[in-house]
């Protein structure tokens, strides 16, 4: 890029407010056995700001504290299945309430609980908190939505069938190949349905699923293959969901090198690397 | 405290120097069925190191980088099965390599994993890592130990069945009485075995099961009974516990004041307060 | 959205991999004055990787631990001003390296470090940690460049000249407005050069002093105001760049109530809030 | 240790309650130029405990939300100087509002800001957060205060004149010797004054620029010889400090293998490992 003789005025560029963090628990006790939500909202809202950037008019502004007061109030009477059909409630409402608002996106985090088995029974009023996260972002205008559901530090890990052998060698390459070394990563993924008409707790269930056993089922000659064989293997299984991204960051597994020691490392004694990783991303989609 | 004159010289009190976040990852496969381990563990040594602080002579000082290595070898052939005896194994070792070492202290954080399990089979091989975690901490001078085992990470919550009433009322309260709230905390429980003969994995899970149970199975009027109640039944169902100490964070759920909006909120909609937090800790011991 | 029937195969869409949290520390010791550069550098490279994903195929593949091998060989020769000169020349390399790479994209973390002062004079050698960082991402093809500088992690605050009135009032609108509150961010800044041929340690510096000086300069009547106050300083003094984005979350400190104890609070006594935050942000750029 | 038969009935041990992350933010606006204090505060109670944790009877116990309450409500008269007199004023409160409170334990953390600058002169109201934490513990029963101050996050390097070498060789040692490496550590450290009259915010620098001076004017043959440098010079020349606690862990920067590749690495190329690192901990004290 060569100098450019700078021109133009000033002015304001593509931006967006909103209340992050807001951290909402809803009780469902209309039977002996209690459920519970825990969710954490993010809420941002696009449109037409520029009198409150530029002029410091703030006559069409939502204050971020309404923002909240909002996700505690509809939470009330509209958040009774899953976080996605909230997050389009919540779009509808703010798209309506800021003058000047023209989309609005929600991004949740959904903490997941199991009840506390006592006896072999579940208990009806308590609860652990499980490992992974249902992670949801809704965008839209109000009558169109974009719906993307997710998975979050979801830590997996195959002691074989997993290898890293055949790759460019370079001067700077050092790293010896193998056919038999640990895989682990935490997979985040995230796919966008096609439609509106979804299950969503159950379809997300089915994928977390789908996703866990794709892992488990082949040879992975690289974290690069394993990802397009979970993006396949959902895609090919959910006629619902239009395309999938799979950010997996390789935690290395160091073979620990015992040999100085008189000793044999028959892949059994590892250092867990906590960095740099290896970080693998990548879109699964649908031609057209 | 009134000021005292200061005499003496300036010496050397109590210290100690080890290798800390050692990241050990062992997979057991002599069988087509693979087990994990997977530990980080602290070293410290406790002794005389005077001459290095004081005068810079490091002829008695095993490396810290030693420590590490010393992990991972002993690993090898030692880590056969609980984290604790594994601890016991490395403080013989290590009192033995230094010569002015007179104990050392073993801190264990095991991370857990369960299988991956598809269509109904846990997985041979495959992975996914378990919330809660199961830490252990070792100190001896190679022929008696002092072995602690401990939860940690593990967060629970009640949607009822617990209250807070009854308690001072003075110039700069202001928090009113609840016979009904959301009861959250996220345990963190240490154990003093009073022997070393423990199926020490067995007897951590039935601990921790107890933990949970008694969790849910009285009404609770304060952080404080509960924690005792906790205590009180670990102590009572397991001999081989000397005394436990349990650190209880109330992590508050804030019912939502929704009236502000005409609504009302009937211990549905709770806010989940990031900070400040109550801390509820004590010792339930065997009196003497 | 309405249902669309899914049509199509499954192929391989957007993606990219490289090494992540690369820490790199070169010490600059020809004089006796040493000085030092931290870096933590994530690498991502963009191209065909079809082969590898779908195929298994790794032979076009570069390792990442060979991306990694290339960060601490490459800052031997090439690491001798700025971080941003420095990630034009991995770009250079890696996008030579790999067969099949078109684009790289090089993120750059630079932890800040001034001298220890001892008796009013610099040290030589050593060195206490800054606060905040220095940030900078570099993509291109290896013969065109995109580099955007940072600031990341520079809290500021003032504790009065700043207010919050005149907004929307709605049903959901509880918060009082004020014309006295204390404002306070962590303010994330990354702005766009428009030419390569910049003094990027010198411009840097001068922009941040730039955004604390006008984050002083005027009453705030909302952090959005306050935004395009600093976006539009930083474009009429920085004629080198040609758009900035910032997102700053508004820290709240509410008022604590102490009119409950029968004491007044004149704007002294604030709870400094951990959650929820509202997050504001958004581009100043050039008219075209 | 032997088995030993457990006997005793089940009793109620060493126990304290209280609030944890109470985040106080005080203005001093008498002045056109304001000041302020940004301290998060953990209170801790003491005392005879025993009817709320056996017989769940709250009636003597504060709530841990009237400790929060009190300590923005005495901050507005009380916290006029340093934390460490707050932290005094606090327990004097609480050890008497609390009907069985014995002692109180009240931690700080004191967050640093530094005035913006703006063409050379410090801004009356406008502030930049400073790096390290100005550490506090008060302890006592109303009239007898045990006061500690520290310093955390105090990140340091030295480039030079540190090495270590001399140390124990045996079967696990493969630690190269080194006259020359880089010294990194993260200072966390924490005295004991013998007296109740001190200028403790002075000291606090003093002292702070005390450690960090003695971190540069030595050659530093081990961890542990800088640390019993560090103690000795803040104890000679602070007649006020009866002991000090140093907490060192040693943040390994490897000298990075470039010979692979056919380069030189004169002590300049470096990977700041994240894990694990040695720690060295210690007392140094006046002897009696």
């Amino acid at each position: 890029m060569t100098e450019t003789k700078t021109t133009g005025r000033v002015v304001l560029g593509q931006n967006n407010y909103g209340k992050s963090d807001v951290r909402l628990v809803k009780v469902f006790r209309d039977t002996r056995r209690h459920d519970i939500t825990e969710v954490r909202v993010d809420v941002a809202l696009f449109g037409d700001f520029t009198a409150a950037h530029v002029e410091g008019d703030n006559t069409a502004l939502l204050a971020t504290d309404t923002m909240r007061n909002t996700v505690y109030a509809l939470a009330k009477d509209h958040l009774t299945g899953s976080v996605e059909e909230f997050g389009m409630k919540l779009i509808r409402h703010f798209v309506e309430a800021g003058p000047t608002v023209e989309r609005a996106r929600i991004r949740m985090t959904e903490h997941l609980w199991n009840r506390i088995v006592v006896d072999g029974e579940e208990h009806e009023h308590s609860f652990v908190r499980a490992a992974g996260k249902h992670t949801a972002t809704v965008e839209g205008d109000g009558s169109e939505f974009s719906i993307t559901s997710g998975v979050d530090d979801l830590m997996v890990l195959k002691t074989t069938n997993s290898g890293w052998e055949g790759y460019l060698h370079e001067r700077f390459t050092t790293l010896p190949e193998t056919s038999d070394r640990i895989l682990s990563t935490v997979i985040t993924a995230n796919w966008l349905y096609n439609t509106t008409e979804v299950d969503f707790n159950g379809t997300w269930n089915a994928v977390k699923d789908r996703i866990l056993a794709t892992f488990t089922d082949h040879y992975s000659p690289s974290a690069q293959n394993t990802l397009y064989r979970i993006g396949k293997a959902v895609l090919e299984n959910f006629p619902q969901i239009e395309k999938i991204h799979l950010s997996l960051p390789n935690r290395h597994h160091l073979l620990y090198d015992l040999s100085r020691f008189g000793m044999e490392n028959n892949n059994e004694i590892f250092h867990a690397d906590a960095e740099p990783f290896g970080l693998i991303e990548g879109w699964v989609e649908r031609s057209s």
